[in-house]
Formats: C-alpha cells, sequence, structure tokens
C-alpha cells in the first residue's frame, strides 16, 4: 500500500532498516528494564539509584522515539511492541523481584554495555549508507556511554 | 529477603496484588501500542491522530509509575518486562506494519475498551480491601474512559 | 445516529446522566452569577469581592468542562446552552444592578449553599451506578464547599 | 444608589451602552455555543473541531470580560445573566445533541457571522460617542473575523 | 545637533508635540502619586489598597515610557524631569504624611480623574495630525479610566 | 458567635470533627519532626536522606493545611498550636541532638507508620458521615504510604 | 472556486485588498534585508547592530504574518512569494557583500522610511473602508517609526 | 559522637548557640500562631488578612530553615520539636477557637511584636562574636518588621 | 576590505561557499513557500495543515540563520536577499492563489522532495573540505528528511 | 494620628529618619534621572547607553521602595512627591533636550558620584542607631557603585 | 591610563585591594578543584557527591565573579588567570587521577576548610576600610561555611 | 584501582585520551581568560564587550564540562587543575591589569584562533579512533568559530 521516497538506494536502504529495527528494540526494553529495577530495588541508596533509574528511562524513551520516526521517515515501518521486544532485544534476562541496590546497579551496567556495543556496531554499518541515521546513532552513543560510566563510577 | 509492612491483610493484600500486577501490564502494553501506531499511522488523518496517540502515551506512561509504586508501596514486586507484558497483556494483537488512519482509530478503540472493562472491574474487587488502591483505579477509569470517548467520537 | 459504547446498565445510565446534566447546569450557571456580581459589586470591599469572585468563575468553569465531558464519555449528550441553564439551573434569581458588597457576598452565600445540597445528592446517588462519575462529584462538592467557607466567614 | 462619573453626555451614554450590553450579551452567548459544540462534536475531525472551539471560548470570555468592566467602567450596569443572554443574544437556535463535524462548523459559522455583523453596527454607531469603546469592539471584531475566516476555510 | 525626520507638517507637529509632553508630566507624576499613597496609607483596608496602588504605578509607568518613547520617535525630545513634572503636572497637591484609607481612595479618585479629562482632550486634539499618537492615547485612556472605575466603586 | 451551616448531622459532624483534628495534628507534627531530622542527621548519607525529608516536609504542610481549611469549612474550628500538638500527636518521642543517617531513616519509618495506622481508622471512620472527607483522607494515606515505602526501601 | 463571505463592499474590498497586498510585502522584504545585514555587518558595533536587526526581524515577521491572515480573513489571497517580494517591495536595492557597520544603520534607516512613508498613506485610505485593517496598520507604523528613531538617533 | 569543626572560640559558640536556638523556636512558633490565625480567622476583611497571614507563613519558614542550617553549620544541634516550641517559645498563648480579623490583626501585632524585641537583642549579641550569624539575624529582622508595620497599619 | 581568517584552503572554501549559499537560499525560499500555503489553503483538513506549515517555517527560519552564520563564520558573505532566492531556489513554481488542503500536501511534499536532494549532496560535498559544514548540513537534513515524512503519510 | 511603636530611640528614630528620608529622594531622582537620558540620549552608543540606563532605573526603583517602605516601617512617613524631590535630590541639574552619548555617559557618572557619596554617610551615621537600616544602605551603596564603575569604564 | 574615582582612602584601598584578590584567587581555586573532584569521584556515593559538587562550583563561580566586579568597582584590576591562581591559592594541591569517594568528600572538607579561615579574617581586616566589600565577604563566608557543614556531616 | 570498560583499543585510547585532555585545559583556559577580560576591560565599547565575553564563558565552561565527563566515559582520568591549565594551555600569555576595548577583542580572537586550530587538528585525529568524541569536537569547534568570527567581525 503507502510507499514512501526513500532517498536512499535499496540495498542502503536494508542495512539501514536492520539496524534502525535493532536500535528501536534496544532502546525500548533498556526503558522498560530500567522502568523495572526503578520499582524493585531495595537498600540502603534506593533513593539515588531510585532517582537515576529515571534519567535512563528519560534518555531511552525520547531515542526510542527519534529511531522509530527515522524509521518512518526513510518508508521502514518500525515495530516497537511487546512481543517483537520481548524476542529480539539484545539485553539479557532482567531478574524478578527486589532487586538490592549493588545488584541493580551490576544490572544496569550489564545492560548498558550489551546496548552499547552494538550501537558502536550500528554505527559503523551506517557510515556510508546514510551518515544522517549514522549521526543520530552517534549522538546516542555518547549518551548511553556516560550513563554507563555513571553506574560502572559507583560500581567500584 | 526484603519485607514491607503490609497495612491489608494477607488475603486483601493477593487481591490487591493480582488487580496492580494485571493494570500494570495493561498500561505498559497501552503505552507500546499506542507509541506503535503513532509511528506506523497514515492517511489524510496522520497529523491528528499521531498527536493524539501521545496523549494516550503520556496517560499510560503516568498511571503505570503510579500503579508499579502503589504495588511496591504495599511490598508487592511490580513486573513490567517486556516478556510480561507480552505474555498477560488484556490488549489483543496490534497489527504489524503501516496502519491507515482510520484503522487506526478502530485499533485505539479496541484497546482502550478491552482495558477500561478490566478496570471497572478491579474498581469493584479493591472496594473493600484497599480503598486507597481503589482511589488510583477509578483516576485511572476516568483518564482512559475520556480517551476512549474521543476515538469513538472520531470514529462515527 | 451516534452511539457509544457505555459501560454502565441502562438503569444507572439514566441515574448518571440525570445527575450530570444537573450538575452541569448548576455549575454554568453559577460561573454566570459569579461573573455577574464580579463586574456589578461596588462598596469599600470591592477588590477583596471582585477578586475572589474570580476564582468562583474558575471553578466553576474547569468543573462543568470536567462534567460535561463526562457526560459525553458515557455517551449522554451533555446541554449547556443559555435557555436550559436559564431554564433548570438550581441556584435562584441573581438580583439587577449595581451590588454592595455585603449583598454580593450573601448572593454567593445563598447560590453556593444550593448548589452544594444538590451535588450531595448527587454524590450519594452515583456511589453504585458509576464511582468514576461518583469521585467527580465528591471533588467538585470539596471545592464549593471550601468558596462557601469563604464567603461565610466574611459574612459574620 | 451608586454613581459614577461619566465622562460622555447623557446622549452619548445611552448609545454607548446600548451597544455595550448588546455586545456582552453576545460574547456569553458565543462562549456557551462554543462549549456546547465542543462538547457535542462527532465524526472524522472530531479532535481538530474540538481543539478549535476552545480557541474560540477563551476570545469570547476574555473579550467580554473586557467589555462588561468598560460597561462598569461607564457607570453602566452590565447584565450576562443566563435568561438575559437566552432572550436577548444575536446567535440563532443551537442544535440539541450530538452534531457531526461538518455541521458543527456550519453552527459557528453563521453564529460568529450574525456576531460580526453586529459588531461592524457598534463600531460604526461608537465613533463618535466614545473612540476608547470604539477601539475595544475594533479589536474584538478583528478577533472573531479571523475566527469566521478559518471556519469558513474549513468549509470549503 | 540632532535631527530626526518628522513623517508630520511642522502644524501637526507642534500640536502633538504639546500633547505628548502634557501626557508625560502626568504619567509620571501619577505613578508617583501613588507610589506615595502606597507608602503612606493606613487603616482597615491597608493592604488591599497598598496593593492596589502598585498596579496603579505599574500603569503609569509603562504607559509614560511609551509616550516618551513615541515623542521621541517624532524628533520631539520629552522631558519627564522632578521639577518639570513639579511644575505642569494636571494633578493636585497630593497631602503630606500618613493617609487613612478611605481619604486615599479620594486622592486617587481625584488624581485619576483630572488625567483622564487632560487624555480625552488629547485624543480628541491628535486625531488628525497623528492617528498612531491618538491610538496610544486611547489605549491609555482606557485603562486609567479602569482604574478610576476601581476607585470610584470602593469610595461608594 | 460565628456558626457555619454544616452539610452534616450532628453526630457525623463530631465523628468528623474528631478525624479532622487528629489529622491535623500528627501532618503538622509529621512537619516538624521531619524537619528535626533534615537538620540534625548526620552519616554518609547525609545528602540523600536530608534532601528526601524536605520531601515529606511539603507532603505533610500541604495535607495540614488542606486537612485544616476542611475543617473550617464544616465549622469545625482547626487546632494546629504548638502545645496542642505536643500533646495529642500520634508519633512518638523524636530523639534530641545529631541523629546517625541510618537511625534517622528509622524514626521517619516509624513516624510514618504510626501516623498511616491512624489515618486508615479515619478512612473507614469517616466513610459513611462524609465521603468528601473520606476522599481528601484516602489522598494523604496513598501519600504516607508511599514515603513510607521509600523509608522502608532504604532501611533494608 | 473558495468564496468568503466578506463585510466589505467590492469598492472597499478593492481598496483594503491593495493596501493589504502591498503592506504584506514591504513587511517580507524588510525581514529579508535586515536578516541580509544582520549577516553581514562588520565594524566595531558589530554586535549591537547585530542584535538590534534580529527585533526588526520578529517585529516584521509578527506583522507580516498578521497582515497576511487579514487578508486571508477578508476573502483577498495574500501573495508573500519571494518572486513577487522581489517585484513589488517599497525598499530599494540592498548592497550586496559586508557592510560596514555605519553603512548598515544607513540601509535600515532608509529601508525603515521608505516602509513608513507607503503605510502612512495606506492607514488614510484604509480609514472609511475597513477600521479593523486601519487598526492593524496604524499599530504596524507605531512599531515601525520606534524602529527608525532607534536608527536614525544612533545615526546622530 | 559527631563534632563539626567550629570556627568559633568556646565562649562565642555558646553565645551563639543560645541566639540561633531562641531564635528557631521563636520562628517555628510564629509559623504556628500565623497558621491557626489563617485557619481560624472569620469577619467581613476575612479574605485580606488570610493571605497576608500566609505570607507571614512563608517568611517564618523560610528563615526557620536559614536559622537551624545555621547552627549545624557552626556544630550547634538545633531544637524545633513541638514540645520545645510549645516550652520556650518568646510567643504569648494564641486563642482558641475563632477569631474575629480585628482580633487577628492584634494577635499578630503582639506576636511579631515580641519576636522583634527578641531579635534585636540577638542582632546586639552576636555582633562580635559571629557576624555572619548577625548578618542573618539582621535580614531577618527586617522582614518580621516590614510585617509589623503591615499589621499596625492595618489596626488604626 | 573585512577579510576574515578562514580555516579552509582556497579550493576548500570555494566548495564549502558554494554549498553554503546554496542552502540558504532553498531555506530562505522554503520558510516563503510554506507560508504561502499556510495562508492560502482551505478545505476540511485547513486547521491541521496551517498548523503544521508553521512548524516546516520555523524549521526553515532557524536553519537558514544558521547556515547563513556559517558562511560569515568562514569569510564567506550570504546572499538571503528577495531577488536572489528568486532567482536561484531549487524549488519549483509556488502556484498563486487559494490552494486545496490536498494539494497543499503535494505542494509541500514536491519543495521538501527538491530541497532534501539537494542537501545529500552536499552533505557529500563538503565531507572532505570541512567536516564541521557537514555536521550542520546532516542535522538539516534529518529535520528535513522529518517533515517530508509526515507530508507523504498525510499524502497516502 | 496613627502611631506604630518604633524599635528606636527618639534620638536614633530622629537620625534614621534624616538618612531614609533623603536617601528616598536621591533614588527617586535618579531613577527620573536615567529615564530622562535612556529618551534623550543620541549618538552611535545610542542603544547600549540606552539599555545600560534601564538597568539603573530598575535598580533606583526597586531601592526606593525598599527605603521608603523601612521608613513607614520605623513610623516615619516616606515623602517621594515630585516638588519634594525637585527641591531636595543630591543630584545636580539634568541638561535639557537631547544628549549626546559620551555625555550622557558623564552625566550618570556626575549623578551615581553624588548619591554614592551621601549614601556611604548615612552608611556610617546609621551603624549604631539601626544595623536593620545600615544593612540596607550598604546594599544599595554595592549596586550603585557597580553601576558607577560601568559608567566611567566606559568613559575612558 | 583608566584610574576610576575610589571612594576609599589610599591605604584603606591597599588592604581591601589585598584581600579582595586574595579572595578572587581562592574562589576561582574552588571552583577548579570541585569540578576536578566531580569528573573523578568514583564510589558508591558516586552520584550524590558528583552533584553536590556542582553546587559548590555554582557558589564558586558566582562570588568569584561579585568579588572580581567589586575590585573594578574600587579601580583594582582582579587578576583571575590560570598562572596567578595556580600559585597563589589558599588551597592545598588537589590529587591526581581517580578519588574515592570518601576521599573526595575530605578534600572537600580541607579545601572549605582553608578557603573559610582566608575569609574570616578578610571579614575582620574590611570592617572599617570598606563595610560594603565586608558584607559581601560576609555572604559568602556563610554560605561556604553551610556546604563546609555538609561534607563535614557527610563524613561521619 | 578504578577500572572503566572502554569501547576502544589501547591504542585508539591513547590517541582520544591526548585529545580530550588537550580539549579540556584549552576550554578551562578559555573561559578563565574570557573572565578576566570580561573584569578588566574599559572604553567605550565595555558594555557590549563586557557582556559579549560571558558568552563566551558559558561556551567554554559548558564543553569543558562535556569534553572532561567523555573523557571519564571512556576510562581516562581528566585533569582539569589550575596548575595543569597554567602549564599545558595553548592559549598565550594574558595581558595583566586594565584593557582597552580594542585590545580586548584582539586577545580574544587570538586565543579563539590558537584553541580552534587544536580543535581542527583534534577533529581529524579521532575521527578512526572514536566517531564519538569527534562529534563532540565538532561541535565544539563550529561554537568556537562562531565566536571567532564575531570578535574578528568587530575588529575590521
Amino acid at each position: 500500500m503507502y510507499v514512501t521516497k526513500s532517498p536512499l538506494s535499496d540495498a542502503d536502504q536494508k542495512t539501514v532498516a536492520e539496524a534502525l529495527q535493532g536500535a528501536l528494540v534496544d532502546l525500548v526494553d533498556l526503558s522498560l528494564v530500567a522502568k523495572q529495577v526503578h520499582w524493585n530495588v531495595v537498600g540502603p541508596r534506593f533513593r539515588s539509584v531510585h532517582l537515576q533509574l529515571d534519567e535512563v528511562v528519560d534518555t531511552a524513551r525520547q531515542h526510542s522515539d527519534t529511531v522509530a520516526e527515522r524509521a518512518s521517515t526513510l518508508g521502514i515501518s518500525p515495530d516497537g511492541r511487546a512481543a517483537t521486544v520481548a524476542q529480539s532485544s539484545g539485553i539479557g534476562k532482567t531478574p524478578e523481584g527486589w532487586v538490592k541496590d549493588s545488584d541493580a546497579i551490576g544490572v544496569l551496567v550489564d545492560a548498558l554495555g550489551a546496548v552499547i556495543t552494538r550501537f558502536r556496531e550500528r554505527v559503523e554499518r551506517t557510515d556510508k549508507p546514510d551518515p544522517v541515521t549514522q549521526d543520530i546513532f552517534i549522538s546516542i552513543t555518547a549518551d548511553l556511554e556516560k550513563h554507563h560510566w555513571m553506574f560502572q563510577a559507583e560500581n567500584s
């Protein structure tokens, strides 16, 4: 049915489509994981971690919107439904139930680490096909790595 | 491990726990469904529907946070992870790919209708066990029903 | 023509419809009465009463909108036209022309008193049929009674 | 009782009084009509018309306050009570019940058209008696005509 | 030395210059009188009158700036120095020392009355020579007359 | 002397009066206790606890005002004087002098626990006599229980 | 095709149409000229002139929108396209390339002077046909003349 | 246990400690007294006095926080608990129940008068020991004396 | 006369100059075209398209300023005068007179499409000569393509 | 008639009264002088000096209010009427008519210099009688001296 | 060359100059030290300390500006260059590399302690020569001592 | 001790570390130099240059924070201490004492020129090792070059 005029060649379109869909799933899942820990964290550092996690949620929500709308912009239908996220996210299984504050930090260090690795690959893969999409990925990577530093610094 | 002093009896706690966990899953899924359609809608009413859906997302996100933190407050660990949402949401399957604007409105009428029915039951079931939780459910129902009206009015 | 799927039974729908339509008329009239006195008050307390009345107007306008949209939400067409308000308002006749400040306060004490009595009945009547509507009526009653106190306190 | 020192001659005062009282009634009724349609509109353009009508309400409310206070300023007691509005408004009868969106636009085109004609006459009639009041009428006419354009543009 | 290209003829320039210089002096003096009473008022209505006077000060200060800059715009050097204001203001002598609240209101009724009369004359005199300046005088008159009404209403 | 027309029967009035007066004292004392610990806390978690306590103070101050004005609204003279608070508060004795951060959290867990128990009883007792007052108590309980959760979560 | 009901006679409509179209072109060109100089100015007063020019741009952009929408309101299709502006603007040729700051001020004195002369004529010509449009022109003239004063004052 | 390095000698520390503790108690009590009258005032000036009292509450709350944190800063544990306030405040007994508006003003004139006298002594006593604390007391005295003036002016 | 020290070689300077001047003209013209349609659009979707076009105007105005100042920064005199825009814009002829809403969307789809193609070329051409300018072009392309998507989505 | 309870002895009261009345007159005059030059300045630095003078006006107006209310607080009736200012201000005669920008700066350097000298004396004279008033004078002196520096720096 | 008219005698000028220059260097260095630790802190309390340090930076930056401009105001050229700061700061050597959170707190306790001691001396030394400068030093000391308290409280 | 997991190879890490550390020092020094001139500038353009310099300070402070936190993010300990800045900054020696306004502009043209050259090299050197860091450098360069243009434009 609906067809957008994409400025990219078919091959580039395919590469960029995979990168954007993967990025969307990772970011939506990151927002859900961070909220899950935001609600379940306990321990002396509860308040500090609770607040910090909402900043991760904000980052993840804003960037997931940018990524999905970039996909639509290129004529690629984005898929951010719960089942799709549950199946294809790059983040490992989040623990069930209450989470001790130090473990909560570990969960985020791992989740952010996994997502960052995949984003660095996407930055490389989209360089030639679409510098506009690459620029978006670079900004997201900068923000995710900054969050990653902060949780690592707290983890020492 | 971590145990909160709940002001409720064990039986009431169980009733309220089920209601809160169900409400959380419905609201998280509603936020994901509304975003999915927000990104995939096409047609002459694109702009209007696109903006309206973000208001549903805001409602769903705010209330999901309130519901999850109410659960934690009562010593009930909330579960809002992607897999849990995918498996237990009260909303039917959202269509894949681009959505015509009139269909988009139908998707929301159905999704909101399903969630509202479940919320009305939760209002009834929590009346005795915990009027505080019931009060939260009543406010959420009011907001969801208002969104429901607007999509129905557009559907005529 | 246009039919909304109401979550209420027919009998409940009728009870709630009457309560909402009555509430709408009372609140629209209260906003008109308060503005009328806001413009016509004279006397040493002019400035204080003039400002206080605009707070009543704000309360009445906001709540009339909430009540009318609640009606639409339940598939009940609200009627807030001038003629309908003139015929069915619960507030007695407002005096014509300039109003001395002490009389102005009396006008409001009476108008608020009449409206509050009717709202307390609506709170009772909607308890079973629709707790969502009842919750809206409870909030409105709280605000009206607070204004009522202030005008009574000034009247002593 | 209360007498304000009017800067106008008796004849001018009478002309201006009639113009202000007529303007007040038209504007109060316009605010009620626009709200009535705001609540009862249905159809594919629901959201757009619903929002647009609240901008008419804002315009009508602000200007009705300015007009009524201008009357008081000149020692003319303004009358904006529901019965007065119901009897002397220049706007024709508003339909009862749900209104299809295209009809809603027609209702506003007619209502604004009727009010604008009367305001243009008031601008002329107050030129000599009171340029200050005339200036207020000119500003109101500009705003009403702008709303009129927008509804007409949508009507084509 | 410095000469601005005025869009007015020499005769019109002279008429407008006198009107603007007179308006400037009246407004600067009004701001000083209102502040004087703001500081010296005593009595049960102290707070209400004290606050109301600062609104007169705001009006007078804003308009005096507009009037003076309008003069400069037309190449007329405005004179708002203390001695000039003391000598040529249209406002009568303000009482020294503490002022009872009811007297304070009388002082403002008189001061505003005197200034308004002069502004109404300026509106008439500038109609032909410069409609731009006239438009400014009409707006100022509207504001001054509104303050006048409020003090008169309190005076009854 | 001064008598307000209460919408409640005498028996209901008495029940509600006791509940409101008790609630007022508890909330005023909670604000004083939270400030006391805000100033006296020491230890590694100083900053986090210091900030968190000011949020409790905000909650307690806002709700104490709502409760006291609700009493006045019903014609019940509220008593929030220091001596009354010192004698009838439901919160146990607050320790003198510096408080270690972990102890500070314990003080708040206990204070909030005591106040919540009393509020839950007030919710039950006011259900029939005055649903408006009950609704206020339900909202307050929700907020207090949320603070209670957070301090308990930090306490584990 | 599309026809708006104009409140003006055909002859008046024609006069007002010419005035509005001319005003639109002048204001759009003024905004482009001011931006051109904003980017190209050099010299010791660079910063001051650079900032001042953006205030002219703001004035010109806001008023061009008002003027064009006033035209549409009267059923006159406004034309603000680049070619139309290039052909019919009342402003003389703007110099190419870098502009010394003192020259920049001269460019603006001339451009504003030319536009003001034409606006003063439009104020006169629209007085009878449409006082609403005239009122808009008067306000614009006031703003343009104020900017003109400031550049002339700097030019001395 | 916890010992802060005070910049003061032991004798100065003692003088300053007494002054700060006394100031804290006076300010906390002033905030409670002003709130008590804010809730219980009745009479024609109700609204004006009600609003004015909340400004006293704001002043008292802000300064009590500053004073208590200044104490902590110097290693002096502040004591603002209800019982301490009830026992050592410099303000006389506040009347129980409803307070006529003119009496309310008298209560505040007395309360502020008592507190100001003690603050003037504290300003003198802390001049040498700690000019930083003295500077805080001077600012507080300025604010309290301004409130005192306003209530006295209303009292005449 | 005025010479800025450019950080680029002469050849790179020339390439970047052409790209910046072309970008400036395209963006200024886009802002004029979008405004033209904003004023002339008619049809059922009037309001939605009217509002959407002002967002394009904002984008175009902000970026045109960035581009022109980037040119000045590199010592390249930018040319955004009406005649230059009329002659060298990459956007085809905009229709005269009223525009049906569906046609309006087509006009924007074409205009944005033309500008985007040219920007993609500029991104490529400036990669080596000046990555700073390229980065600005990438951001602009992202914004333009997002607007393009939205108009295309409405067009289906 | 009206007598405030002053916290000062009669001798101190007299010293402080003279200082406050002198300060009031100086500050009111400074605000009038700065406005006079703000309107009459011409020359290449017009814009910079014009804006800078309004910051002096703000400073002078705010401090004059503080000083006058401090007088009232101590039971001293302040006198800020035009004639009083014209007769007793410490600022020399301000030139009539247009002022060249460099001369404008000289006028301010002199005016500020004169006022500062008198304020430094007031700081000394009020040290013992009333440290609260002295503290106000110190703050004012700091602000005036900062403005003085800036005009002197521009003067070199 | 440039000479400001200082209100101080030569001896006082010298004393005040030394105090201001010393204060400037201390505050600039404090801002650099706090930023250094803000970036290098690690450990469980990372987030809390990281945020707290930026509040110290804000305090130090604002006060350094006030102090430097006070120097300029008195005709004393302030010196805040990196080399000057490195040579004459009162703060000891800041550790290189990552800093454990508990050590970070110690670094600030020491740095603030050192600066406060010097400021207390400056307060004493400037009392006679310039009470305006002394008042600035007193305010800065109050802020620094408050930060000092907070870090000490966390250190226990 | 503390080790962050860097996403870069060891060689890339070293290259990026040097670039970030150099950039940090340059930006911190730029903020100190701009403040130094901000305080010491004199001459007719004092106000304009004084304000412009604070915009450079804002730019330099924001970017220095971004750069330092980017270093920490990659596990590189940033060093922004006064001594480090004094020794390794790329900006030449800033003159001591008062600076004439035209010289002040020259100081900034030179300082910005030196820093920009070094940033252009960093952009090139980080392209392969870390595009995320490169993107940050590109943005900073754009801002610095814009400031450079403005000072150069004023210098002509």
